[in-house]
């Protein structure tokens, strides 16, 4: 049980997290802060939070734990100005997209009279906003959690609490294995979208092939209309696992290429044997 | 209103082909044909035609509308076959995903005394064989029929009639036009999402990366799950134009894999144009 959890950035993620904490009963205490206009006024309303404070500093005053609820776009600020204001012996932790790079900020910024743990919840939804914010949005999704060496143990169970109590699955990585596999699980399928959607409209024929593009073109472009921030940010902080994916993928583009050149007819086994890669992850997200 | 109709391939599209026709009340008798066991009277059972027949020759003899309702696989065998059995006067159309090459089989192997015309109905859905027919499924979907210069008029306006009574939208393309623009938005993003399934698949990671795909991934990758034999035989007959969007693609993803290795901040810049793009295709879909 928290005594006192203070969630900064409450769109999507952070909103969840706070109806989740309530609905677990596990914090006696969830205060909130947002830069967003009305953003925090909407929060509490909506029941994710018990108090909003417009300074950085009235909200993460006293906390025992810390949710950093923002994308990796605004963390090295955040981080920095965290560093005067947390109280000694408070633990922080957040949930942006990539790792290594937010972890080596907690170091260079945060006092050692606080912990840092990472985390990213593999959990999301079509909607943002503190507006989509859902109480079970956690619940049997996978929580990773990046302690490095220099993480001390007493704040890792703390989060690890946290992780329990809002009904997610917990997975232990270290921090660059963490960002190579959501680069090619996560960041590799963004930029596959856009680059599709940015091929097929950039086309002279667009206007009319538009028209004939169905549910499979929109299903592969759904993540283009991500936030260009939040996909920027991850590129300029996962660039060496996200090059490395595109290589490779760029590579089997170009050898499925030359294969329809060259009229290849055994390319149905190689889509079988890719059907049944797809069909056999299919079935085990089916069991989660 | 046609006299005998002839549903050749009793799958999803020839199905609901059936449905849609009787539900119109656009042809005095539908009778069906299919190699698939049992499929010809699941057909009947379900109303899609009113008889079917073992033998191809039986099932087009006297038809005046003849739907060859098959993937562009067996289409060649298919229109050889036909060749010698069809009632002269006969008008035969197709439902093949590619137009150039099934249109030029059609002009080597039928008689000169039957008229094709090629089409593709911009339908289908998740499910596919005759259990998943549905009368409505060409409602308001786009209908290409690509007549060339060889097509006879009155053949044509049989087979607008045809695309009017099932409630689908016509559209008159060329067939190579046709090609090349489902190459760009309906084969490149199959094969996009077979690379991308691959990729992943086949990285040493992937045993824990997939534990952490989740939506995005699942819907990039969705047409993984399609048919082998299908795509294979759409690359073999569609070839020239999909290589020339592959080619494309992969100069795309090569730009923004050396923009992301520069680390190259107004990637968000663009970013937020394909976002645009796709935030127009989409919303021009909703008003459909």
């Amino acid at each position: 049980m928290f005594n006192q959890v203070a969630i900064v950035g409450l769109g999507l993620i952070g909103g969840s997290m706070g109806l989740a904490l309530h609905k677990a009963k596990a914090a006696k205490r969830i205060v909130g802060h947002d830069l967003g206009r009305g953003v925090s006024d909407r929060a509490r309303k909506s029941g994710a939070i018990d108090e909003s404070f417009d300074s950085l500093a009235d909200a993460v005053r006293g906390a025992d734990l810390v949710i950093l609820a923002t994308p990796v776009g605004p963390m090295r600020t955040l981080l920095q100005n965290l560093a005067t204001v947390l109280t000694p012996g408070t633990i922080v932790t957040d949930v942006a997209s990539t790792k290594s790079q937010v972890i080596s900020w907690a170091e260079e910024f945060l006092p050692a009279n606080v912990a840092f743990v990472g985390g990213h919840p593999m959990a999301g939804k079509e909607l943002s906003g503190v507006e989509a914010a859902d109480a079970d949005l956690f619940c049997n999704c996978i929580y990773c959690l990046t302690p490095t060496a220099k993480t001390r143990p007493d704040s890792i169970s703390k989060v690890v609490a946290l992780v329990e109590a809002i009904g997610a699955r917990l997975r232990f990585l270290d921090p660059s294995e963490h960002d190579g596999e959501v680069a090619g699980v996560s960041h590799l399928p963004f930029l596959a979208s856009i680059a599709l959607m940015d091929t097929a409209a950039n086309d002279p024929t667009w206007g009319d092939a538009a028209l004939l593009a169905s549910t499979g073109f929109r299903d592969t472009t759904r993540l283009a209309a991500g936030s260009p921030e939040m996909y920027r940010d991850i590129c300029l902080t996962n660039g060496a696992s996200i090059v490395r994916w595109l290589d490779q993928y760029v590579d089997n583009l170009s050898a499925l290429r030359d294969r329809i050149a060259m009229h290849d007819k055994s390319l149905s086994e190689d889509f079988a044997r890719v059907q049944q890669l797809r069909q056999e992850w299919q079935s085990n997200q089916n069991e989660k």
